[in-house]
């Protein structure tokens, strides 16, 4: 594919009109043509404009159609096969497999909810018949999820395919039956554009309405902060830094009419190794945390960013075998120059802070070195700013005395996933934890890692703030097709304006609570 | 039942702390016994201790347990009855009729939500089991609905019952799971203080755990101010006006860890009568109208405040019937003295507000006469601040020239309600109004009119802000009770720790959604 360098606004390209900038491949330095022009305030007036206008088609369209466009967004995805993984590897220093297992997510991912949307039941349906001879009449009452209108996408840095283009938001908004305005991360333009021409081929042969999708590429904040003020969005979602999204959260409600917000932010992720966990399988823990800390470079929300073990020998040893093993995982070139140096800085703060002391850290090579620091629990109880993520290989092992501190470690700050890895032995330590868990984590795991994340109907990738900006949401799994959805009531209208899965008869064939009961048979 | 005049603390009464004040008879001006003490900062703060260290036990409950509480508090709520019937009627000025039947409500929808509790699926439970021969292998994710901790709940003025104490908010924060801390209004102490001694009673008898219920008595917004801003508060619920709403909204997300906040604010709640409705019912369509103004002196969030009319001689008549039909209805005392007080002054202000014409007030007696004020769509676009609420029983007739112009009127601002009445021959029109209204209010109802909500798994009492300042959620109906609780995701947990509704087996014999499927048999 050619790339164009210019974004795309519903079936048109934008003419070349903001700033020039280049990708860059973060392995050498080296810029990477074509050059990209940033899109410009017009370009995103005029995309939102037309997303408005196709809200109201789109929102009525059949939703076997929507399916099909979804299903079509994979497929063209797919189409684009090696010159995707191609322009993702040298875009994002991802490796190849990284990129091939990452595309073959995105188009999963696009299926899995085109699957939800053709079922149909996630729209809750819930239906109570009138009753004329009731005094006073009771009306006939009918209610179900619908579209919120058009939504503001940022691409994620980290996912240039699975959270950024055509990644986890883009496809659900569309599956709940919204237009979308995607904001493309700078860091991989190329990448963006392309999966912007796929989606912008298959809205074509799935016959979607104009304005459906468009693509704003462009470099700085600027772009992203008016897409969000623009009075005709309405909801925005991110996932990336806790600053980028707390300061588009702030926009986002600062409007005149504030919007919802889903911004996705993640935190430090901790990890609880329990004594008779340990002394059972020792080895596969060292093991799978080394490498849910450094896999992809560290650079996952989810990466277990503290990990919680008992003062004395026990701990003692896998401390040593951690530190061993992350120490020994060869360095590696981050997404881009601004988050290598800025690991480079927090890795180095934390080799200085006294606070810490430092177990490993790889050296030789260029890029990041997978690093491992230890502290106790009353000095990260004291200091709660040692939780802070550090975005890339490196975590903080935390010893801690009583399982009381554990505790309270893990009742600090709200985070997307809290892991406890238990034995035989450890069962009334690892039920306190989990209940402490409970209130402050989108995801409780057991005897796993956080990293790699399962897209299915159950999972969660959401959790209480500062984790997100809401944590009654999730961006992955069943329920993300809800987030950009709001219950709308029908109350004795006719049947002919009524969306389809309202209809008496249930055309749809979608699970409906009928008078209270569940059925897919009124 | 001998009033204290005292806050409720868990099961304590809190001793007398703040300053002294009485509820008023709205009728008479006369001071009301006894003395109510205003709630401290140091009863706030032990309140919501409490509220905090009971919310894991509460949560750990067998729902059963849920289900008898909320239906003992309907109970002792009835038992309470014709003493109960007179403080309301003393402190509100409601009729005796409108404080039976919102009695009668309050129970019924305290035994809908145990029925929502005791049946179960609300939770929306989702399990995807896993496979260890799949490469990678494939976890056992499970999620639903848990309780987000305690809830700060607001109770309106104008639901002494439905709304308040023991109102639609804290019943649907208790079904849930959470814990509440509940501020009073202060204007109907007395009754608040009789609900909250019913709830108390309740949780005695079904052994909840100390401090799932408190009740701050008090009279200005210091207390609520506090309460929203408190740390171990974990979501808050207002009804009421937009100014205090957005006042503790602001407090809700300026927090160190903002915290969900639900405010209903109510708003115009726009009457669209089509030419065809009115030729082939429109006496019918008047007197349903004036009711909807008039009832309960207009004091309901969903009052219908704007009716679009044709203009043309059609349209003239129906002005002239409901002029006198809302003329002719007798004034009435409102709430209190400073509601009843903003009435006049806003009443005053359209009345000598040259961009409307007065067509009718209801003249003699004490108390807010109803009134009816007409102007034109263009006047109305042109200066949307005349759309903004007046609370009590008047509305404004606005004369559209062209549909384009009711249309634009229907997309003004986000509303609870929409209302469109269509006769044969309207169709057309009817279509076009109910999808612009869609995707501004919570509810579009036919030839019907917005007061009088039902209570059941389909109602929708929300909508987009301003109406509310969370429109994917609702304060009324089956959803009331899923925004006092998040999804929380279990992973590989070993099954003693799941939920009862995520086990094995389905003990709870829910609907859950099992790899996909809907299913109550797995």
């Amino acid at each position: 594919m050619q790339l164009s360098g210019q974004s795309i606004i519903g079936t048109r390209r934008a003419t070349a009109s903001g700033g020039v900038f280049y990708a860059v491949n973060p392995r050498t330095g080296e810029r990477l043509e074509p050059a990209f022009h940033s899109a410009g305030d017009r370009d995103l007036d005029e995309a939102v404009a037309l997303a408005a206008a196709a809200a109201g088609a789109y929102r009525a369209l059949p939703r076997s159609q929507r399916v099909e466009f979804l299903r079509e967004i994979a497929a063209q995805l797919e189409s684009l096969g090696r010159a995707l993984i191609e322009r993702v590897t040298l875009e994002t220093a991802l490796s190849e497999a990284r990129a091939r297992g990452e595309l073959e997510r995105t188009a999963n991912q696009l299926r899995f909810l085109a699957g939800i949307v053709e079922e149909g039941s996630w729209v809750d349906a819930r239906i109570d018949t009138g009753d004329a001879k009731r005094k006073p009449a009771k009306p006939d009452v009918r209610s179900m999820l619908r579209p919120l209108g058009p939504v503001a996408i940022f691409c994620a840095g980290n996912f240039p395919l699975a959270f950024s283009v055509a990644g986890g938001d883009t496809a659900s908004a569309l599956a709940a039956g919204n237009p979308v305005v995607v904001n493309a991360h700078y860091s991989h333009p190329g990448t963006a554009e392309m999966c912007g021409v796929a989606i912008a081929a298959a809205a074509r042969r799935a016959m979607i309405p104009d304005g459906v999708f468009s693509l704003l590429i462009s470099r700085g904040p600027h772009i992203g902060q008016v897409l969000v003020a623009h009075p005709l969005i309405k909801a925005a979602a991110f996932t990336g830094s806790r600053t980028g999204g707390l300061a588009l959260a702030e926009t986002a409600r600062s409007r005149p009419e504030p919007i919802p917000f889903f911004g996705e932010m993640s935190g430090s992720n901790p990890v609880f190794v329990l004594p008779h966990a340990w002394a059972q399988r020792g080895d596969a823990i060292v093991a799978g945390l080394a490498a849910s800390v450094t896999g992809s470079v560290g650079q996952f929300c989810t990466k277990p960013g503290l990990v919680l073990v008992e003062e004395g020998r026990a701990g003692d040893a896998l401390v040593v075998a951690l530190g061993r093993e992350i120490g020994g995982t060869r360095p590696a070139p981050m997404l881009n120059a601004g988050i290598l140096e800025n690991y480079r800085l927090l890795v180095e703060a934390r080799t200085r802070d006294a606070r810490v002391r430092r177990v490993a850290q790889a050296a030789g090579g260029a890029g990041a070195g997978p690093a491992l620091f230890e502290t106790d629990a009353d000095t990260l109880l004291g200091n709660p700013d040692l939780a802070a993520e550090v975005f890339g290989p490196a975590t903080l092992v935390v010893r801690y005395r009583t399982l009381d501190q554990a505790l309270e470690i893990a009742a600090m700050e709200g985070n997307l996933t809290g892991t406890v890895h238990a034995g035989s032995g450890d069962e009334e330590e690892a039920a306190r934890l989990a209940a402490a868990l409970e209130g402050r984590v989108g995801r409780i795991l057991f005897d796993g890692y956080p990293t790699g994340i399962e897209v299915c109907q159950a999972m969660v990738h959401g959790g209480p703030y500062p984790a997100t900006t809401d944590g009654r949401s999730t961006s992955v799994g069943g329920r993300a097709v809800e987030r950009f959805a709001r219950p709308v009531c029908f109350q004795d209208v006719p049947a002919s304006l009524l969306p389809e899965e309202l209809r008496p008869g249930n055309p749809s064939g979608v699970w409906r609570r009928v008078n209270g009961e569940m059925t897919m048979f009124e």
